[in-house]
């Protein structure tokens, strides 16, 4: 099978509805589809790797790339900045490969407008009850934290639907295989919508 | 096996999204889900029946059951009038049936409010493309109806949150299995967020 094109995957969900799982079931499964590591201006937590699941920066690394318009979208969220870097981008282009985002969707938006051929998938939770549940049981955040990521929610899927289609994350295997299918019919040009 | 408790079954989604399709799919499959007429001043389309599909009044008429408080909610949508009686609702629960209630997201807003022990399902489209190819598929709107309807989605997608599930409504029948295994674990008790 010849691919016909190349092209950036938007993953959006509200905090805790499992962006980050998906991406990394589509990665396993996809030998095709690398990862866009972004730039953040957080925290390490726990289990990350520096380089792997985020360039962690300072903020003035971090202003000082946006002076250098070395970004394709950026934005901060909860105090932190968060960042997709052109060149990340570019480079497995290149290299003949799908390259996948996990953003959050004010990112999002902005890396619509600048690289319209993007594929964009938004991932709802089954219920806003199981993703406060999902972020509860997850631990790291305190309270307050947790409800401005809910009402978060609220806002983000508001917006989504910028995106071309929208997925229940009720089961992340077959979550990320309808994902695949998808990838491969957009890049053989067919029809993704339905 | 002896169901605890009846309810009411609330199914919104955006126009075109297929909330009639799943509705019949559920009333055919589940004896124990009744469908609860709405009242309506929208004229009648090509193979509706007066009284199965809607009670189909006259703006006069509608306007004296406001008056006399008949109307669990109601709502003006695209210039008409849509209600769901009071009497029908309370008919049914006491019959020992669920009652299923096809209603866009300002009536069922209202609806959750006055009945909190109702179950709220969401239906979202795979996509705005799809909602948008469905809606021109259907051919009984003008093209400025249409453009109204997509604009009304992106509201009533936002109000989303609002609701028990959320599910895509890419096959009818997994839908509907997926809304009758809901219904009766809530009648039992169960949990139904995950």
């Amino acid at each position: 099978m010849t691919l016909k094109k190349y092209f950036p995957i938007i993953i959006s969900s509200p905090s805790g509805a499992g962006k980050s799982s998906v991406c990394d079931a589509v990665l396993r499964k996809c030998k095709d589809v690398e990862y866009s590591v972004s730039y953040t201006t957080r925290p390490i937590r726990g289990s990350e790797v520096d380089g792997v699941d985020y360039h962690f920066v300072s903020e003035d690394e971090f202003k000082n790339m946006i002076e250098q318009d070395e970004f394709l979208e950026w934005a901060e969220y909860l105090g932190y900045y968060y960042g997709t870097s052109r060149k990340t981008i570019q480079e497995n282009l290149l290299k003949n490969k799908f390259v996948i985002l996990d953003i959050e969707t004010k990112g999002a938006l902005k890396f619509m407008r600048n690289m319209p051929e993007a594929l964009s998938i938004f991932l709802f939770p089954p219920s806003m009850k199981e993703l406060e549940r999902r972020l509860r049981s997850r631990k790291t955040d305190a309270h307050e934290v947790i409800e401005t990521r809910l009402s978060n929610a609220r806002h983000e899927i508001a917006d989504s639907w910028h995106y071309d289609r929208f997925f229940i994350n009720d089961d992340i295997e077959k979550v990320s295989d309808k994902i695949i299918e998808i990838i491969y019919k957009k890049s053989e040009g067919k029809d993704i919508y339905g």
